[in-house]
Parts: structure tokens; C-alpha cells; sequence
């Protein structure tokens, strides 16, 4: 018997792999989680049918979601972190020594429990002492969190349907941009150009984004298992640029050894195809 | 009905898209050749399995395979194209008025007539007169070649399987270093660090151009129809850095539109994640 895991990226395009053991599958409050073992990528975490994270490659998604915000501005202690259940973002906040603490809020504590007993890899880093795990709902933390608490908020949420949606909106962005600091950046899963569907919401996303923070740029990964391996990330802050005046030397001297981001591709991953900028652009227009 | 095509990854993953019509359909001498109609990519030219251009996002193969060494070098005036049967590059080509001659070396005629036909989006620009379209084996075309008769050679070709193969050989490499001119720049597909059998390939290329080219370099783009959606190509000249001087200054002022690549672009794509620089670096000392 063959198992094959299918995710649908569109319609009319489907990306398989194959699957060694189905590990976990539990359909929480909140959505469909699965964890299995795959033969290409290690164990794949999956939610309503999408990937999360997979052993093979997460260390790009983690690396491109927490380094370039670190390296722009090294000196951020208090982090807060939104969704992320599978432990990954944490771990690699956690290898910065001046991060003071980090309030980490996810919705659903069935991904966080599932990953810290199948995912180690990804979830290893939880136990922290700077580390609150809170299993909550993110728009209402913001909603109540004090101004100026954090120095970096991570929106680290699956795709804006259903659970996600919420951290997809103009109100949501806004009791970010107030509970930041003045050196203050937001970064966030910032969906991906390709597919229409991935690109609406980048637009959406981006166009929300420029209208509050005085800073809103975009970033790419190659991520091989998201849909069409072309992802992005938003950047947004309220002073810091991250291209204009990184700490990059500030950032090397804290010796972290790092297996997708460097300083080279802190600038390249900036430089955006034309048509993705073509639809930035057009997206703050609209 | 539904009809699929699905294209080998691995052996342990898969790509799947939705058919709306197969047009053409013939074994040649050397490959196994199809085109269909899909519903997300349009036209897809597939040779033994393996999708060679799509209708949605041949630009950024094309684009990534001519511009960034026409903007190192906006002064070459003769070009060898070696493959490249879709006709893509040479649409690229063609758009420099100061390129006076492109050889296109292409084994199979059946793939050229094909695209001709089906494809006239890359196939379209084949009929300009500074193009020789020459259907012959790219191996013996620089076997014969004499020193020195061009600026830019592109290797344009499939996998180092089966008919491809020969022109990923430390014989070939030679070869077209001998005829390059004193400027002259090698660019070719250079496969993808991704998946292990890709990355053998991209890694093996490398080695062999770093021993004959003074300056051999290795950049990316994100094409999502290709296994993992992160291909590399090679620059390798004599002289001529790509990120160190390029002539962008140059490249502006000929006005081409491009729905990819950019100025910005041009060092982003060079920016390579740590894992794939260090597997580069692996390679050369191997």
C-alpha cells in the first residue's frame, strides 16, 4: 500500500507526497490537525489540509520570519508572538541572549501539545524561562495588551481563512502598531504572488499594512513546501528600515549560525520580482 | 473526465495539474515531447516528463537566463544559444539592438516546430533575421567553433539526462571557454539545491565551471513549475563580475520592460541562502 498526502495549492494544482505513518490527527475547537512522517521532508505538520511545517524545511520559514526583523534591530528585548503553535519562531528568538521575554499567544493549544510531543525539532524550545505561553486568541490580546509593551510583534498565523482570519485586519494591524515601541516592527506570513488567491491576500495584507505603519515593506523565502515555493513576509515598523539601516555588524557579532539567512540575502530578499512589486504598488493605490 | 498531468518530483513527490486539452504528442529521435492546455499555467511544453515552460511564468526563466548578463555586459554583440528549443531565450535576445548575430544550436527540430506551432509566445521571435536556427548537437557546434566568436553563450538545456548531458562535461565547459571572447560570459541552467538529485547536478556543474572560468557564480529565481520552485543558473566568465560592475547604468537607458527581473534583482538573485552557498563551497573543494 502507497499513502500519499495531497494538498490542493489551487484547483487545478495539486503537490504530493509521499507519507511513511500518519502520527496525529485531531480535529480541534478551532480546526483539522495532522502530523505525519514523509519520506522526503520528515515529519510534516498540516492544518485544515495545508502545510505548516515540515522537518526538512522549516528551518527557512523560521529563519526568514524572526532574523530580518533581529537584524535590523538586535537590540529588541520584549517579543510578542502571535499563532506559531508548532514552536519554531520561539526557538529561534530564544537563541538571542538580550530578548528579555516572550509572550508567545496561540489560539489553539491542541497544535502547541501535538508538536511538543511529535515536532521536538520545532517545539523543543517552549520550555524557555522567557518564554508565556498563552493559549488564547491573538486579536483579543492585542486588543488588551498596554501601549508600547513590545519592541516585535510576529504574526506568525496560517492563511486568513477561518482561525486566521482575524489577524488579517485593519483593526488587528492597528493594536499592533500601538502596543510596539517606537523602534517598534511588526512582521507577519505575508502569503505569496503566485497563485490569485495567495496574491489577493498579499495585496489586501500589504495595503492594510501601508496605510499604518510609516515603514511597510515585503520580503520573499524560497519555501518549497508552501504553494509555489514563492512565500513572502511583511515587514512593517515605525522608524527602522530594514534595508536602509540594518545592525548587520551588530547582528555578526552575536555569532548565530544561520542555514538560509546571511547578510547578502538580508538585502536580496527585498529586491522583489517586478510583478510582485507591480502588485505592491497597485495594492496601496487600491 | 478529469485529466492530469503529473510530473515526478521525486519518487516520493509529486506535481499535479488539472488538463484541459493535449495538443501534441510526439517520441523523436532524441525525447519524448508533449504540449497541453492547462487551466492555471496555460500551454505547458513538457519534455520526458518534465515541464520546460509554462505560458504563466516562462518570463521569469527567461528573463533570469538573458538579462542579468546582457545588464553585466549591455556590449555583446554575438550570441550562441545552446537548446533553448521553446524559443524564449531568443525572444529575450532579440529585444538588444545592438546584438548583431544569435546562433541557436537545438538537437531537436521536432521541439522547435512544435512550439512554432503551439507556442508562439516563446516560439515567436525565431523568424528575426539576426537569428540562425541551427539543428545540430550543441556538443559538436563548440567542438567546431572557432576561438574567440562570441560574447555570451546560454546553455539553455534540459536535465543532465539522457540528451542533456553532454553539455553539463568539463569537455563542453572548455569548449565554450575557448570561444568566448576576452568579455565573454557562459550562462546555463544550473538545476536546483533543493531536492538531492537536482542538487548533485547543480553541484557537480559548479565544480567543473569554477576549475575553467576565473569568475564562476551561481544565482536563483523562484519558478514555480520547477521541482521545488528554486532554480539557479551559472554565470561564468572571463572577466566580467556580475554583482562587483555591472553595467546597470547602461542596461536603464535601453528602456526594456521586464515582468521579473530588475536592477534591485540583479544582486538579490546572487544573495543565495547559507545552505546552498555552502554546498557551492563543498563542491569546488571536492
Amino acid at each position: 500500500m502507497e499513502l500519499w498526502y495531497t494538498e490542493e495549492w489551487t484547483n487545478e494544482v495539486r503537490f504530493g507526497i509521499k507519507v511513511k505513518n500518519h502520527l496525529f490527527s485531531q480535529k480541534s475547537d478551532f480546526q483539522q490537525i495532522d502530523i505525519f512522517d514523509s519520506y522526503e521532508f520528515g515529519k510534516i505538520l498540516t492544518i485544515d489540509g495545508l502545510i505548516m511545517a515540515s522537518e526538512k524545511d522549516e528551518f527557512i520559514y523560521h529563519d526568514m520570519i524572526v532574523h530580518p526583523a533581529m537584524a535590523t534591530n538586535p537590540h529588541v528585548k520584549r517579543v510578542l508572538v502571535i499563532g506559531a503553535g508548532d514552536g519554531g519562531t520561539v526557538r529561534e528568538l530564544t537563541r538571542y541572549a538580550g530578548i528579555e521575554r516572550i509572550d508567545m499567544v496561540e489560539i489553539d493549544e491542541v497544535v502547541t501539545r501535538a508538536c511538543q510531543k511529535h515536532l521536538p525539532l520545532t517545539a523543543g524550545k517552549l520550555e524557555d524561562p522567557r518564554v508565556n505561553l498563552i493559549f488564547d486568541d491573538g486579536v483579543k490580546f492585542v486588543q488588551a495588551a498596554k501601549d508600547a509593551s513590545y519592541d516585535l510583534v510576529i504574526v506568525d498565523s496560517t492563511d486568513p481563512i477561518s482561525v486566521g482570519a482575524g489577524l488579517f485586519t485593519t483593526e488587528f494591524y492597528t493594536d499592533c502598531f500601538r502596543i510596539l515601541s517606537a523602534n517598534g516592527i511588526l512582521v507577519n506570513q505575508h502569503e505569496s504572488p503566485y497563485f490569485e488567491a495567495n496574491a489577493l491576500e498579499m495585496k489586501r495584507a500589504h495595503s492594510k499594512l501601508a496605510k499604518i505603519f510609516p515603514i511597510a515593506q515585503v520580503y520573499q523565502a524560497h519555501i518549497p513546501t508552501y504553494p509555489s515555493g514563492h512565500w513572502l513576509f511583511g515587514f512593517a515598523s515605525k522608524s527602522l528600515h530594514p534595508t536602509k539601516a540594518p545592525k548587520l555588524a551588530d547582528w555578526e557579532k552575536l555569532g548565530l549560525e544561520t542555514k538560509y539567512y546571511n547578510q547578502a540575502l538580508h538585502f536580496g530578499a527585498f529586491a522583489l520580482p517586478t510583478y510582485v512589486r507591480e502588485m505592491l504598488t497597485d495594492a496601496k493605490k487600491g
